[in-house]
C-alpha cells in the first residue's frame, strides 16, 4: 500500500468517525496513544480486570415509566418520569413449567407438580433447546401470550454418536459421555408438543415437511393463541417453510411463505406481530433482497418490504405505527437506530453520533435507552424519547485505561481480495512506536460466521491481550473477512462449501498491505485465533508456510466432517455431496505443509469442537515426523476461562516470545 | 569428586573389567572414542536403525543335540554333535487349549470344540493372565506334566473401576474404556481352576487364605500331577504362603512354608522340582538371607540353604546332581554362570570374561549357549559343555559403530547417598570433548524397582539417543539407586512407602558428583526419563528446582493413588495407612514448586500409567499459574513405539536444544 494514502485522523469529535476515505485501504480512525509513561498491563489485568472495562449500566425496562438498572453487581429501580432510584430487590418466582432432569413439569396452583411431558429414557429430553443452538434456539419452553397453553421441545437422541470425555477431577478418573452428532451421521430428532393446562392433553405438531431430518426453528404463539409459527427446514437448510398450526389439534393450517435458496436459509428470528392485529407481522430474512431486511407480511404470505436499504437491519420493537430498528447502514462498524413509518415507509434516523448504540425500548414505545461508545468513547448511557430526542444523560464513563501505557490503535479498511468489499480491521502499534524500526506482527483472527471483530467502538472492539502484546513489542492486526456477520447475504455467503478459503483469501489482502509497511518485520509474521479462528490459524500456516512463522491456535476445528451437523451441514453441505470441498479444507491433509512453529491449545473436555480434532491433527503431524506443539486444558471447556484463560495467555505470550 | 582419583582404565583386555576401585567414585571402564571423523547418528537411525545393534543369535533348544537358532528373521536347526545346519520350517501346531474372547475351550482329537470355562459376562475373563502381570504372571494357562488336568485362572473384574480412553481412529471418535484397580480401591478377584480332560471336570482351587483381595502366584505342578503349589499373598504382600493342592479335588493339603516380610514379599519365580523327584525342590526368596538366593525344600517346607552368597542369584537349570545359576557376585554389573553339587553344596564358576553372561541350558544339561558382551565386546556367542569348557564359537559379532563419531562412554561407580553402597553408573562424553571447556549435562533417569540401567554389556547398555545428543555436545549421566534390582533386598526395599526419596537422594549424590567436575557447566543440568522415570524427573525437578534447568518426563506416575493396586500397594501400602507417604511423594503438592522448564509427554491411551496423571498435574501447575509444557501421543500406549518414537525423540531433543 502508499504511504502517502495512509492518512491518520486523530478522533477530536466523534462526528468524524463515520467518514470512509475512498482509498483502497484506508485509516478511518485512530485512537492515539496514553502518555507513555503509564504502567504495562499484567497478564492478570489483561485477563480478569473489570477496573480496565468501561463503568456501564445494564438497563432492562421493568414497566413502561421505569427501568430496572444493574451496575457492579447491584441494581436498583429507576423511574423515569419521576427521576428517582428505588430500592429494588428481585425474588424469582418459580417458574409455572419447571424442567427435572430431561422432563417438564407443571406447577399446581396448590403448590403440586403435574407432568408436562416426561422422558421415556435417556435418549428423550423435553422443554430444553435443540439443534445445539443455531438458529438462534435457547429455549426449549415457550408458553402462550394467554398463558393457556405451552408449547415445548422434544428431543430424541438415540440416532446420535457418543463423544468420550475424561473427567479428571473424581478419584479414580471418570467417563463424561456427550452426544455428538457429526456431519453427514445420524442426528437428532425434534418434535414440537403443545400442552393444554386446562384439560391436560398434550397434542404434537404435525410437522412432515422434510422426514425425520427436520429442523423446527423460531417458534412464535399468534397474539390470541389459537396458532403456532414455526420456521421448518429441511436437512440441507436450502428450503424453508413458514408454516402455521393449529394450537389444540397441532394440526398443519398453512404454509404462509417459503425460502429457498442454493447455499442456505438461516432463519435466526421469530416473527413479531404488529402491535394490536393477530393477523399481520413483521418478519427478517437476507433472502429477498441480499440484506437482512423487514418485511410486513399477512397470514396468506401477502408480503411486503418495510426497510429498503442495502444493509442488515435489526428489528427493536413496533407500536403498531412506528417500527424501530437499528442498521448497518451508515456504515458496517456502526450501529444507528432508525424507525420507519409502517403505513407510508417513512424513516427517520434516531441516532447521530458516530459509534455502536446498543437500544432497549420501553413496553410502551415511548422511550428507550441508548447505550454507545465508539474508539475514544469509553461509554454513554442516554435516556431518549423513542422519536429520538435525548431525555437525560444516565451514565458518561471515564476512561479506564488513563494510567496505562496504552498505544495507537487504528480503524481502517483493506479491499477484500476478490475486489468486491472493504475489509474492516484494527491495528495495534506498538508502544513507543519509531516508523524507522521493524517490528513483529501477530495477526489475531477468528473469520467465522456470526462473527464481527471490528466495530467503532471503544478501542475498535480491542481484546486486551492485544495491547499486553503492543506494550510488549509487537504490531497487532485485526481484521474481519468475508463470510462475518453484518455485511448481507453475498459477503456472509461466500464461504458455502469451502470454508477458510475466501477468508484466507482476506486475511492474506491484509497481511499483504501490513508486509508493505516499511515498519513490519516481514520475517516476524505470527496467527493466533481461537475454535474458527484456531482452524483458520492452521489453515494460514499450512496454505502460506513461508507468511507465517509462528502461529497459536486453540480449540481448532481440523476437518468438518468432526463438526456438528447443525452448522457444519450448513457451510459445508454433507460430506457425501461435497467430498472434494470437505478434502480442500481439511487440516489433515494440510498437516505435512507446516513449516513454522505452530502450538495447539485445548480444553480437554471441549464439548464443541471436540479432541477429536486436534488429536487427530498431531496424529497427522507425528506419522510425517513434523513437530508441532501442544497444551491441553485440563478442566476446560470449549472457552477457557477464569484463572486457565490467565495461564494460556501466559503460554501463548511465550510461545511468541520464545519463537517469534 | 577429588579428580585425581578419577583413574581411568582403557579396556585392554575384557578381564580388567571386572576390577572395582575402592576410591569413593570409581571409573571402573572406559570404551574409547571411535575416530572422531565418524558419521553421525540420525535421529531415524537413533531409534529405528537395527544395523547399529550388534549381531546376534537367539538360541533355542529343540532338543538334546540340537538348537534352534534365529538370526535377522530367519532361523535354521543346528546340530551340535553333527555341527550341521538344516532347515527348520516352524508350523505352529494348534494349541490344545485355547482362549477365544473372554473363554477357554479344548479342542478334542476329532477336531470339535469344548468349552472348559466360559465367561458368564463382560467382568468374568477366563485362562489369561491376572494381577496385571505382577509376580512374574504371564500366562493364564497351566498344564499338567501328564497333561491329563489344566489349571486356568479365572479373573472377576466387576469391582474394579473402569478408565475411560478416547480412540480417535474410529469415524466419530469412540469409547475405549479399561479396568484400572487403583491403589487402596476394590481389586480384582482371582481364583484358580483345574479342569479334568478325561471327566471335563472343573473343580477351584480352595485358596481362602487372606479372603477376597489375595493374590495366587506362581503356579506350579508337581512332577506326577497329583498337586498344584500356589504361592498365595494377602493384599498388603507382606505374608505369602507357598500352599499344596490336590488337584483332582482342588481342596487344599498343606501349607509348606510361609514367608513375612514388614516391608513386602514379592514372590516371582515359581518353584523347581529336583529332576526325578516328586518330593524335592528348588525355592528362590530373598526373604531369608537379604539376597535372592536358591534354597532346597521339600514337601514338610524343611528347607536348606543351598547358595551361599550376598549378591542375586538366578536359577537357570538342574539335572538331579548340579544346579546352575547365574549371579551378580563377581560385580553387580556382572552376570556369571556358576554350578553348585546338590549333595555337598560345591561350586564352581563357569564363566570367566568380565561381563554379562545369558545363558542357555540343553534338556539334558550336558550343554549351554553363553551369550555374552561387555563394554567393549559386542557380542560373543560360544556353545559350552555344562562343565563350563568351550566347544564351539558360534558367533563372534563385529562392532557396528566404527563408523559413526561415537563418543568416550565409562562405567563407574558413586557412592548412595547412605553411604552404604556403590551405584553404577554410565557417563557419555560429548563430541570432540575438551575438558577446558564446560558442557550442559543430561540425565537420564528411570530409577524404579526391576530395572538396571546400568551393566557391563556393549556400551554399558547405552541408549543410542544418548550418544545422539552427546554427538551434539552434551554429557549423558545414567546411573542407578536404591530400589533398583539385582542389590539384595535392603537395597532394593529402601523406597518402601516413600517411593522416589531414596532413588532421588542417591540420584542427586551422583548430580553433585558431576557438578565437580571441571567441564560441567552447573547452570545447565537437564533431566529426562520416561514412567518411573518421568515419576523422577518431576520429582527431581520440583525437589531441586534451583539444580535442574530443563526436564522431560514421559508417561510419569504423578501420585501413586492413580497407579495400580499390585504394584502400588507393595511400594507405598494402602493409601489409608500411609497417608503421609501418599502425601510427601505426589507431585500434585510439588507443582508449585516448579521453576525450570518442563516438559511432559504421555500416549494419550496409555492403560498403565493413565491420562489421570499427568493431565491432574498440568491442571495443578494451571491452578498456581506455573508455566509447563505438554505434548500427547494419540495412539500411542504406555511406551511411545515405531515412528512416534522417532517424533517423540525429535521433541525431547528440541527441547533440550531450545531451553537447556
Amino acid at each position: 500500500m502508499n504511504q502517502s494514502i495512509m492518512k491518520t485522523f486523530t478522533v477530536l469529535g466523534a462526528m468524524c468517525l463515520g467518514l470512509i476515505l475512498s482509498a483502497q485501504e484506508s485509516v478511518i480512525a485512530t485512537r492515539q496513544a496514553n502518555s507513555a509513561s503509564g504502567r504495562m498491563l499484567t497478564m492478570e489485568e489483561t485477563i480478569l480486570s473489570r477496573s480496565l472495562s468501561p463503568e456501564n449500566l445494564y438497563c432492562r425496562w421493568h414497566d413502561d415509566e421505569s427501568l430496572i438498572v444493574f451496575k457492579d453487581g447491584s441494581s436498583w429501580i429507576y423511574n423515569i418520569r419521576k427521576d428517582k432510584e428505588i430500592p429494588y430487590s428481585h425474588i424469582a418466582s418459580e417458574p409455572r413449567a419447571f424442567i427435572k432432569g430431561q422432563s417438564i413439569y407443571l406447577r399446581t396452583e396448590d403448590g403440586g407438580t403435574i407432568p408436562i411431558a416426561e422422558s421415556e429414557s435417556g435418549d428423550i429430553t423435553y422443554g430444553q433447546f435443540v439443534s445445539r443452538n443455531e438458529f438462534g434456539i435457547e429455549d426449549g419452553i415457550f408458553w402462550a401470550p394467554d398463558s393457556s397453553k405451552v408449547a415445548f421441545y422434544r428431543k430424541d437422541e438415540s440416532k446420535v454418536s457418543r463423544f468420550p470425555l475424561l473427567d479428571i477431577t473424581t478419584r479414580t478418573g471418570s467417563l463424561k459421555e456427550i452426544r455428538y452428532p457429526m456431519a453427514g451421521m445420524d442426528s437428532e430428532n425434534v418434535q414440537v408438543g403443545i400442552y393444554d393446562i386446562e384439560n391436560g392433553s398434550v397434542s404434537y405438531v404435525k410437522a412432515d415437511d422434510f422426514g425425520y431430518d427436520m429442523y423446527l426453528t423460531n417458534i412464535t404463539w399468534t397474539p390470541d393463541a389459537s396458532g403456532l409459527l414455526i420456521q421448518v427446514l429441511d436437512r440441507s437448510q436450502k428450503h424453508m417453510r413458514l408454516n402455521l398450526y393449529e394450537t389444540g389439534s397441532g394440526n398443519f393450517v398453512k404454509t404462509i411463505l417459503t425460502e429457498d435458496n442454493d447455499k442456505y436459509v438461516e432463519p435466526q428470528d421469530p416473527v413479531w406481530f404488529v402491535k394490536g392485529r393477530n393477523d399481520l407481522m413483521i418478519y427478517r430474512t437476507d433472502n429477498r433482497h441480499g440484506y437482512r431486511n423487514l418485511y410486513l407480511c399477512d397470514m396468506d404470505g401477502n408480503i411486503r418490504r418495510l426497510t429498503e436499504v442495502d444493509a442488515d437491519v435489526a428489528y427493536i420493537a413496533n407500536d403498531g405505527k412506528y417500527v424501530w430498528y437499528t442498521s448497518a447502514e451508515v456504515s458496517p462498524v456502526e450501529n444507528h437506530l432508525f424507525r420507519i413509518k409502517i403505513d407510508n415507509g417513512k424513516t427517520e434516523r434516531l441516532t447521530f453520533e458516530a459509534g455502536w448504540h446498543e437500544i432497549a425500548m420501553s413496553p410502551d414505545c415511548r422511550h428507550y435507552t441508548d447505550s454507545w461508545s465508539s474508539i475514544a468513547v469509553p461509554r454513554v448511557t442516554d435516556l431518549c424519547t423513542s422519536s429520538g430526542k435525548r431525555v437525560r444523560n444516565l451514565l458518561t464513563a471515564a476512561d479506564p485505561t488513563l494510567d496505562y501505557a496504552y498505544t495507537e490503535i487504528s480503524l481502517g479498511t483493506v479491499r477484500s481480495a476478490d475486489g468486491k468489499y472493504d475489509n474492516y480491521y484494527r491495528l495495534v502499534k506498538p508502544k513507543d512506536f519509531d516508523p524507522e524500526k521493524k517490528y513483529p506482527v501477530i495477526v489475531y483472527v477468528y473469520g467465522g460466521p456470526h462473527s464481527q471483530m471490528v466495530k467503532n467502538t471503544f478501542l475498535a472492539q480491542l481484546r486486551r491481550w492485544e495491547m499486553y502484546m503492543a506494550q510488549r513489542g509487537y504490531l497487532v492486526y485485526v481484521q474481519d473477512n468475508r463470510g462475518t456477520q453484518n455485511r448481507g447475504a453475498e459477503f456472509e455467503k461466500a464461504i458455502h462449501r469451502q470454508c477458510g478459503q475466501a477468508e484466507m483469501a482476506d486475511q492474506m489482502a491484509g497481511v499483504n498491505m501490513l508486509l508493505e509497511l516499511p515498519y513490519v518485520d516481514k520475517e516476524r509474521i505470527g496467527v493466533h485465533g481461537w475454535s474458527y479462528g484456531g482452524f483458520m490459524t492452521i489453515s494460514l500456516m499450512t496454505n502460506y508456510p513461508d507468511i507465517f512463522k509462528v502461529g497459536v491456535a486453540g480449540g481448532p476445528v481440523i476437518d468438518w466432517k468432526w463438526y456438528e451437523v447443525m452448522y457444519g451441514e450448513r457451510y459445508m453441505g454433507h460430506p457425501d455431496e461435497n467430498p472434494e470441498g470437505y478434502a480442500m479444507t481439511s487440516l489433515i491433509n494440510k498437516a505435512r505443509n507446516l513449516k513454522g512453529k505452530l502450538l495447539i491449545c485445548q480444553g480437554a473436555i471441549d464439548p464443541v469442537v471436540v479432541w477429536q480434532h486436534s488429536l487427530s491433527f498431531i496424529r497427522e503431524c507425528i506419522i510425517h515426523n513434523i513437530q508441532v506443539d501442544y497444551f491441553p486444558y485440563p478442566c476446560a471447556e470449549h472457552n477457557v476461562m477464569g484463572k486457565d484463560r490467565v495461564h494460556l495467555h501466559d503460554k501463548i505470550t511465550t510461545y511468541f516470545e520464545d519463537y517469534l
